[in-house]
């Protein structure tokens, strides 16, 4: 058996990068991976400006009552303050030349002249943002190789970027194959049980970013298999599948994709999991999940998932890492040689947060899945009491 | 001004539900929020089955060598297991009537006539999952209220479900007011910025699966924006506006308001942020976000968000706790009346999580929130320490 870090390593050394970047528009680029390094070509702000509504002035002419002498609309391009003059001025507004001091109407009596006084000490340089206090030209704001959060694009839109290059999206084509399944809605049969891989796997792909090509239920057959894999791998990035990798004889998925292209097939010292294949069809990447729906789950968050993540062009980080927290349970039949990622929430009690988990951690129960916030990691062995400290990651 | 939890508590208050659900198919529900709650009419699984590729036995029968009497594919439906027999049996095939463990492959040896020898202790009830171990018939599986996660979309087509009952999409119209606002792509004439507002909302209201009505830039005068006001209002459920409702002179959105529904506006005790206006235009409901990128960024966040999920039906839960973890910065100029909420990063730093801040937290630095992956919330007051404890709130 191979460890999980060994078999997590290697699938992300395996992650070829694309090659084909477009160019899309701000608001579209949310969620996708930046293909280049984006650089100011200006400063944020681009002026000095008011950070509140108030008057502008020379700090050195504050003590005394001084007239109004223009106004400052934010947007608008100040005259410079006349000498001995105070300029109302609106937030965000430049400030003029020959000003330095922003005072906060709040500070300020108007008087019945139109003229201003101030009620407290102004010194030089309060209330003014400051060109390119944010960015400055020439900086890099965004690199390469990141996946675009809400606050970048609003970061890139504050340098006048319109359009960002991005790398076009993964293409990743599933199949599904045991003669048991039957795809919900359908009548259930005896010996059959529903195709529930499909629609955790299917969503969790799309939330990615990655173009699904979904050929749903395959019959059970190496030539049914084969073909299918040829299909997926003519049009797709990668090839995905669930069930099918083990061992048994009824199992067609291995034999298909060694006789289309090459396999790895993996035991993975993991709870749930185990068998992972890994490969190539043509010129796809070929990943095999169990088919147990839980580990499939478990396999793709904990595997899979940043695999495919390093192949859309994100740079992945190591692992986060794990938050320890005491546990509000018991676990006493560990794996001798396979850690364990049970299925846990994390939950306030007595003020603190503590994890409990799913009480059937059984490979068939998807509930636990549903159930869960978090996983828990267990190294080989490891037993469990109430308040030790676990490893716990966020699902 | 009105503190931070108040204005939270008050915002959910007003959270009106939605009244129209839409049954969509289960790949289209993923995101939504579920409108009724979903009952198991099968258990799953839907009969005892092998947890193993292997043999079915009588346990009682297991010492012996056993003639191997069927074989059982996942999918098919065995006959009774004959008298002194045993079936071969793949993972998830039903266990046959009179059957009562399942030996995995690897403690079977296979003799020269065909029969099965076993090479270790088997006991009753060994390696078969029970029908309805995962799901009873009769319970609920989800409950409305839930927003779908990918675990969840599986679970229901494991119980057979083919499509779910969900709140149709929260229509949301945005407009941003400010004669300084050039949209990115455009010349950035003297005094004027970009418009970043747009660009970080637009997409977080997306990605929560608001349907988003964008009229872009309104120009600051009053007709204009209670024209906008309207056209938003007759079609969405919430308008959304960032700037104008500071008390300047120059805002027009407060105004608008007023003149066209009715407004609160609120100073809350929060940095960055502080203005916050809440109202009503026509039957829509009005939120009026600060103007710097910043504060209109952070508010969203703490006060907003949670607002429109509650309105999108979602069962909003009380704040997560808050992650307690050392600082590795120093804040030496606290706010005295107003809670801060410091856009900070996650750094491990010699084996240990630490928090890092921005290091220039001003409200117009929109560089700090695409670089922070969490907020510090200090009270009023509150001076830090390197090494003190901070509440930490994932962004």
């Amino acid at each position: 058996m191979q460890s999980v870090d060994q078999t997590r390593d290697w699938l992300l050394s395996q992650a070829r990068p694309l090659h084909t970047s477009e160019t899309v528009s701000l608001l579209d680029a949310a969620g996708c991976v930046l293909a280049a390094d984006i650089v100011a070509t200006l400063d944020v702000p681009p002026h000095d400006n008011s950070a509140m509504d108030g008057y502008a002035v020379r700090a050195a002419d504050a003590a005394n009552v001084l007239p109004v002498s223009q106004r400052i609309p934010a947007g608008s391009q100040p005259q410079p303050l006349a000498t001995g003059s105070a300029a109302r001025i609106f937030t965000g507004a430049p400030i003029p030349p020959d000003a330095d001091a922003v005072v906060m109407q709040e500070q300020a009596e108007l008087q019945d002249d139109g003229s201003v006084r101030f009620t407290a000490p102004v010194n030089a340089g309060q209330n003014i943002r400051r060109r390119g206090e944010d960015i400055s030209s020439g900086q890099v704001v965004l690199q390469a190789g990141r996946r675009l959060s809400d606050a970048d694009i609003g970061l890139a839109a504050s340098i006048g970027v319109a359009a960002l290059p991005v790398w076009r999206s993964l293409r990743v084509a599933v199949f599904f194959t045991g003669d048991e399944l039957v795809e919900p809605g359908q009548p259930l049969t005896a010996g059959k049980i529903y195709n529930s891989n499909r629609y955790w796997l299917v969503p969790a792909l799309r939330r990615l970013g990655c173009q699904v090509l979904d050929l749903g239920i395959v019959a059970d057959t190496l030539d049914a298999t084969r073909a299918a894999l040829r299909e997926a791998a003519a049009s797709a990035d990668v090839v995905m599948t669930c069930g099918g990798v083990s061992v048994g004889e009824e199992d067609h998925v291995k034999a298909a994709v060694e006789a289309e292209g090459e396999l790895q097939l993996w035991k993975i010292a993991i709870k749930p999991g185990k068998p992972l294949a890994s490969g190539r069809v043509g010129d796809a990447d070929f990943i095999g999940l169990p088919g147990n729906p839980v580990s499939g789950f478990v396999t793709y968050a904990v595997l899979v998932r940043d695999f495919l993540r390093a192949r859309m062009g994100e740079a992945v980080q190591a692992w986060p890492q794990a938050r320890q927290l005491p546990a509000a349970f018991e676990w006493n039949k560990p794996d001798a040689r396979r850690e364990e990622f049970l299925r846990v929430q994390l939950r306030e009690q007595d003020g603190q947060l503590v994890v409990n988990r799913y009480p059937n951690q059984g490979s068939g129960v998807l509930t636990s899945c549903a159930w869960a916030d978090a996983l828990v990691r267990l190294q080989p062995g490891q037993r469990v009491a109430p308040g030790d400290m676990v490893a716990v990651y966020p699902l």
